[in-house]
């Protein structure tokens, strides 16, 4: 990290969209590693496994970036992830996962935040927009393939004052054509501290080890050859 | 509005995006002209005319009608709407509305809006999202013109679930090629209460009269040949 902290004093802004999870931080880290001054984002929007908002937060304050979290209130559902009464689904293989869309995929999420990115990043002047969506081991969200994020780059083209005045301002997704276990080794070189992040779709005291989320990660620190040190220290 | 009322046990349930203002309001009375069961939404974004809010209510109150207030959070601004800070222009003639983009605009706000009315429609059904968009008389906002609304039905069958899965959700504008005028006309064979809609960008007592919005309005009556009701109830 020590070349992206060198760096920090670069103007160059960029909203980063950080939910605390192992893609999110590395993904950070990236925009650290690329000079950028991130402005970090984290969303609470009723998810149940809540956790993941307090790992951002430890994450962000170690790195002493600017960190916004944003409330957000989705009450007509729609998701396991934000309505108990709707169940997650379990142990699903990866083939599984490929197939159709889990009751986990949260209507527009992206969308909505990336919206809000938008408008903060014209607000504040930043000229690029991190996410850290994966459209090879992830689980099957319309919202997290490459079309969509050309065409959320057309969007703030035509819909937002800064680009109808053409001024740079473009999404990257440094991480949308890796294995989970590229991540993993990604993240390892840039020191992401893997066990402050948080995957889970669950918010309980320790990774269930059956939702998407884990299983994606447990692949991914497999197929690395490492060991993934949340499971060490929980 | 009877005809509009008598099919309101239609089941094709549309999402209505309804600021309280003239635009939004007409817009309403089109959805339910068309048959549709509406879910107004009303967004409370810090705008500094809080009357809309109050106004968007009442308008529901007495249709008796869905409607939610979202509460979301600009801390970032970037708009006269929202920071006291910056000036709403004054007086402005249309042409010069026509010139640039005004301190009037919100940053990314259109798009923070019809994001969360795809989740909605998603998580509830819908078949339509409205919209009082308007690019002829208007504040030369980016978000308000056709090939944006194009992009954004692209992003809707790209990045939702409902799209991919192919099933009808489209971005209705009925007003984006009227004159302010046709508007109005529009509105009074359906009914709208004027008297009832806010428009003017200040949230004092009565209308400013001199920021774009009360400008516009005051412009539709008048080619419409018509008395703005709101002028005699203040």
């Amino acid at each position: 990290m020590q070349k992206s902290l060198d760096s920090l004093s670069g103007n160059r802004k960029a909203v980063c969209l950080f939910s605390g999870g192992l893609d999110s931080t590395t993904t950070l880290y990236v925009a650290l590693s690329e000079g950028y001054l991130p402005l970090a984002v984290t969303f609470d929007y009723g998810q149940l496994h809540r956790r993941e908002i307090e790992a951002a937060r430890m994450i962000a304050e170690s790195l002493n970036i600017k960190h916004q979290i944003v409330k957000i209130s989705l009450p007509w559902g729609g998701s396991s992830l934000i309505d108990a009464a709707l169940d997650i689904p379990e142990n699903r293989s990866v083939l599984e996962m490929s197939e159709g869309i889990p009751s986990t995929y949260v209507p527009a999420r992206n969308t909505i935040f990336l919206s809000f990115a938008m408008s903060l990043a014209e607000a504040q002047n930043c000229e690029a927009i991190f996410i850290g969506a994966n459209a090879l081991d992830y689980s099957g969200y319309p919202d997290c393939r490459p079309d969509y994020f050309e065409l959320m780059e057309a969007v703030i083209r035509k819909g937002t004052k800064r680009g109808v005045e053409g001024k740079p301002l473009t999404i990257k997704a440094p991480l949308l054509h890796l294995k989970k276990s590229e991540i993993v080794k990604l993240g390892a070189a840039l020191g992401v501290p893997f066990e402050r992040t948080w995957s889970c779709y669950r918010g309980g005291e320790v990774p269930c080890s059956t939702c998407d989320a884990c299983l994606l990660r447990e692949k991914g620190f497999e197929e690395a050859g490492m060991h993934d040190p949340i499971r060490l220290t929980l």
